[in-house]
């Protein structure tokens, strides 16, 4: 506790934007199936498709002391990512904070845990997906950490990894993956595109996906 | 498990239509209070009213298999209805499905587990009501059946029953008693115009509903 | 149970809707952190801002026959808050209910139970923040009381005491102390506009805040 | 509502007996995975293994006046079943009842709601699985009805049907297949013993039940 | 916050112990069903039945420094009573804590947020009812109050007010009302004697409680 | 997916089984306050210590295939830890697979899931830390993993961690920092047995543990 990594290593800003483009459920098959945030990890708003590289913040619960210090250490194209050491709804984060993350290039905020003013924050468009919203403040008392691994929501992320966040929840790629993983999934969206146009038409997915073999062999039953 | 029931009743599409329009509180208050699914089957977006028969799908646990046997079953105006064998969160259905599905005249998805791809969903409005939104993908390994009598989100619902879904909730309306509940449906909701002008106009509801006399029997004091 | 105070004492309008205007988060953090409900109180529209005097309801459960004597109470500017004697999700409250209430000057809905009819009272733009959203609907066969002390989600309120509600949540200010933590609330707004420009501007909460020293003193390693 | 269904077919007790001898997992497999209530249904008490013939109670949340009217209808070796008619945590059942309903020979109670006086319970070893257990008081004001088909913690009951309840849960098996499950249930148990012996020898599960070689097909690679 | 109330009324150390003797079920309906503490509160281990003055503790989350500072306020027959200024369930409390407070005269602990040492402090029959069981430890970084009115467990507790806890939960009586909630509670109990008698020997409650004339009224009908 | 790592490493044995004699709480504190699982992790039954090299588990919701393949794997020692890829409460695990585990030198099980059959587990004295007790079943059609990192439970764990568990919940301990913790945690021990006896003797913890100062520093009020 009480450390602050300066240094961390970022993926390629292409690579970046390449994976948001994609959305979360498919860098999540495409990187089979790993990564993924809990189901509760909600978006302020809909319609917020981002990815950057996880600042991370391991801070003790109800005091966003380490909010403060990891600001300062914000690149632009950064997400902020708040794991707290134990389970917590309060509200780590408003206005004010968002002003000044914003204002320093950040593009989101991932927390397992509150956030608050979320008015303000949809009107500046500073999207956030956290477990709670809530009002309840915090103090400035305890150290924490900044730029460690953490547990956030159920998923491993290291400092510099890369967050995808879409309507559907949060993926974390880790960092020497991020290249691979976009390849693959921008394979599987090229792929989907013909597959849509055959189902639109109203074509069987039995057939489109050659499903009915293995169903026959498994034994299934019309009756 | 492993069967799939091709020829099932359905319930008149004007009766259907009917249902709808009355909308999930009333529809449940005409029959009983009875065929509720739980509160926390949510719409992914708000304003959407519909009702279907229900096309059953009994599924396990992070296992889409049965969705694409279904999706072969369904009848314009039906609704797809999933019951995973032990509870699950994960994203059993997304655009791609969803598109097959609406390209067969499927109305929405009712599903006591997770969806993902919601922002194409709400922009193809495609409507579903579900216990999460998780990017979390399933497999195509083992069977479940379609078109039996399954318990979805608390409710015991049979293939051809009627599902009423919107911004309140889902309830299951039993198919042969679908054209009774709908006239007992209308019935309140001639019977609420009145009763709503007059406390729009300051009335009291004591005394529009007739009130004042059992509260006082059991003995309320005002002081 | 079974007792219904008719005479209430409530804070000056001025004083209410000086502190609708500073917001939940604001007002929270002006009365020394205390008084907000539970994060699970949602609105069931986002956007709305209010602040009214709290006319208690004391509900059983499944029950709401209070709700609609409570209703003969509202006064102008009135909230309705509902705490039901165990917990509870079914919908108290609907659209006649709400056409009722809004007739006679109240301002709003917080409920730690269920509400229902959501699509019209989003339309009424008669704001609820509620537990959750359920067409379960309630009998009328058990007393309860209005304008007893209850609590409701977790905090205390009284009868009169001033209910502030927006998209971060609910908060309940004493009525005694509601001019003081107005006072307060202004103070802290006025604080933060010259804060939020250098924020803005780009300079860091660390030097904004002045909260280096005591990092420093607390062992804060920067690596 | 309001119904008291008096004559129901039950299963023959030497049936409902073995059921009872091959315990909740046993019986579950037995009859293809399905009939499970939920995981939150536990024992106030560890060590119960029983069976019995459901009298089904549908009761409003927090009124019991249903379950004063079910006992009336017990026959020995019938178990006590209730679901609330919406979510409810209140103790619907004390000692009182508990003695009642053991004189008249109840085998114990399964309530997907509360349970209270559970030190007196545990001392008369009247078992009961419950969802709480919960001192809330409940009232006598409105009816419900007794052996009605219900769903109980996500599984469809009806009144006959074979309850078997231990430290694993509850599951139920409808009555008109209980013989055939027994026979099932009976076979696992064959089945069970000589791999046991093999499994506490030392052997592998791989080989005992021959999965290496779908393992293989599988592509499972060992590194 | 960071105040400590050193002097508080308490109750009759009789009235406690008449109290704890009737139980949390009898106390609760003595007193009208109010001042139950949510079913989450549950004992570590069963059997303990206790009563004893409040001793209230507010403490911000995951910090126990109050819990010291009360420690030092106790006097013989308190119960520690701890509600954190937000939802928390850290471990506060462990078996150097409670080797203090039982040294000090301190009946048990009563806390809305996680305990550790539970073998310990099993071993010690020293009990606690606790939202959670949690190694995660604590700081002493932040001031809470001692002896102010608190929420705990959504139930409002003053100091001095008595509480009463066994294997059902937790209830608080206030303390100027606990002599008169005391008759109430063993009034009831002589009265339950009797009845429980005749429950043994095979009468029915609907006979007992004489509760036929009411359902008939309210329509029940037997079929 | 689909790989079994068959060598790791594993810490010392001596190491491993002094941080059994330490207990979870005493060890989470020696290694800074990480490490912990979520609270919902309980024991089956009460009283088991245990401490041993994580075997990691990586299996699909609902199919324990991977739970035989581990088996194999085990070496004396050896703690099974089950972590699904996304959230199940089936019951992965019972008592065939706790006779071939218990066989092989395992010394327990820590699931993030569901177990069954707790009952021979008990008696066999096989402890299990896991999300739910639930007889639901499971299949064996999907690959998992065995021996790769997983997060269980909210916490990081590496292949041959080592696993401490007790009724206060789990904890892992990182291997390479496994003897640095022991010492540390062996300090802490020898440390408080002094302080319980001054403690036990009725000395204040604000004294014993020299609190006064920065309280009063902090501004604490006694009134």
């Amino acid at each position: 506790m009480g450390v602050v990594v300066q240094n961390i290593e970022r993926a390629e800003m292409a690579v970046i934007d390449g994976l948001a483009a994609c959305g979360v459920a498919t860098v999540h098959e495409a990187q089979g199936r790993t990564g993924l945030l809990a189901s509760y990890m909600r978006p302020i708003y809909r319609g917020a498709r981002i990815a950057g590289s996880a600042l991370t913040i391991s801070a003790p619960p109800g005091d966003n002391w380490m909010v403060h210090v990891a600001i300062e250490q914000l690149k632009a194209g950064d997400i902020l990512l708040l794991a707290p050491t134990s389970p917590c709804e309060d509200g780590y984060f408003g206005d004010l904070l968002a002003t000044s993350a914003q204002a320093r290039g950040c593009r989101g905020l991932v927390i397992d845990a509150g956030v608050r003013d979320v008015r303000d924050l949809t009107e500046m468009r500073f999207p956030v997906w956290s477990k709670a919203i809530f009002a309840q403040g915090t103090v400035k008392n305890t150290l924490g950490s900044v730029n460690v691994p953490v547990v956030c929501a159920g998923a491993a992320v290291n400092p510099g990894d890369v967050i995808v966040a879409d309507d559907d929840g949060v993926v974390c790629v880790p960092r020497e993956k991020a290249a691979e993983v976009l390849k693959a999934a921008q394979a599987r969206e090229a792929n989907e595109g013909d597959k849509r146009a055959r189902l639109a038409a109203g074509e069987i997915s039995l057939d489109v996906f050659s499903l009915r073999d293995r169903l026959h062999e498994a034994g299934l039953r019309y009756v």
